[in-house]
């Protein structure tokens, strides 16, 4: 299968207790472009239940158009990874070790040639070991070890918010995330601070060091046009009150 | 105040409809090591309802600890960081813009030398424009465009998933992830696997090339000890019984 048809991987839940958190999980899928989801051994989920009550804009698509695969159909439909919050320590036991930490599982699967399921287990017990066995690779989200076991809506909510680019296209975030406006416009604003620092008359022998205080604070804001542009503003308009010499027509 | 003394941050929660979300928003903190849960004008919670229900072991600490500041108590005791899925799309607006993306949030805020509180809103708008112009800073969560507004509890795991760092101690994952089987183990099951090649007569124009498949294979695989040597006995067995003429007490 080549890269551009590849199907985002599918979401299993096994065995899962209560509706409301399949409700999530369609939730977290919509929230970060996965589309398929599988239940195997699931309680059915009523249209005016919790499920559809938890499941935002997934009541649409991805709640109505769920599958029900047996587990074996699973594991031999596809490249499955299972989640767990219990590890084994190390190699002495397989069943959860070798395991891939959460924020490394997109990088590894990607290349994968297969249809990909992650695979999540029951809210009180998890995946059993024979499920695990029978998986092919284990992921796990770290946490604290006073306290590492995730609910599982909210265990699958990190998985997909962490793998969300083998799924979504463009997320709704501007890039980049800051704006720094051009050095000149900021020359003009530290000039326009300086005539001020005369204009109020600041001691000449401190102005100089002033002048680098405020290099350095604007300097590491990262300040943006707008911001450039209405601080200039509010020192010139500062200089002119503050000294009447200054003719009214400057720039 | 020194690294070493430092809190992690508070959660605030501003308005919260429905005490579930606290709940849900308990766990993750306890997942990951928070500790100060903040709610500003939020519903009373009951020890036998959903926040309760829905706190896992945060049932027993952070519930109970629970304080309700005001808003402008919030904003004058903590540097705080206002989560939204909606930023602005550059500059010409700063009330959502410069933003933090969630995943660089860690790094940027651990130098800050203050009280920090990550500030969430409520489940249907979330922070209002009033509210986030008073906070220092605003997070986002990158998410998929067509549908980028998460759940607040769902949100709030996200977050406190991503910057556990600031909160937690050891996680409960071992470290490292994978254990690769020493060079010399490695080399000593290759030479195994190509006794058996011999053993089962396998075409001696072929073996190299058989081999050479098989380094590739297994050498990517990062084999651990236990597959290595699990893997070794198989191949002595093997060539054992496919060539009588081998010794038995061959190692």
């Amino acid at each position: 299968m080549s890269e551009d048809t590849r199907q985002p991987p599918a979401v299993a839940v096994v065995d899962p207790q209560t509706p409301g958190n399949l409700g999530t999980i369609a939730r977290a899928m919509k929230n970060f472009g996965f589309e398929e989801l599988l239940v195997i051994d699931g309680p059915p989920l009523d249209p005016d239940g919790e499920a559809y009550g938890f499941a935002g804009q997934a009541r649409e698509d991805i709640l109505p158009n769920h599958a029900r695969p047996s587990f074996e159909e699973l594991v031999n439909s596809y490249y499955t990874v299972g989640f767990t919050a219990r590890t084994n320590q190390d190699a002495t036991s397989h069943v959860r070790f070798p395991f891939v930490p959460v924020d490394e599982l997109a990088q590894e699967v990607a290349p994968v040639d297969a249809e990909v399921a992650f695979v999540f287990g029951r809210e009180d017990n998890g995946l059993t070991n024979a499920e695990l066995a029978r998986l092919d690779r284990v992921c796990s989200i770290p946490a604290s070890a006073a306290y590492p076991s995730l609910n599982l809506g909210q265990a699958a909510t990190i998985a997909l918010y962490e793998t969300q680019e083998l799924a979504r296209g463009e997320s709704q975030l501007p890039d980049p995330s800051r704006d720094r406006a051009s050095e000149a416009e900021i020359e003009r604003l530290y000039d326009r601070i300086e005539r001020f620092l005369v204009a109020i008359e600041h001691r000449e022998e401190k102005r100089a060091k002033t002048m680098r205080l405020v290099r350095r604070l604007i300097g590491r804001a990262d300040p943006t046009d707008r911001e450039v542009v209405t601080l200039t503003g509010v020192f010139r308009r500062g200089a002119r009150q503050a000294d009447s010499e200054e003719p009214t027509t400057d720039e």
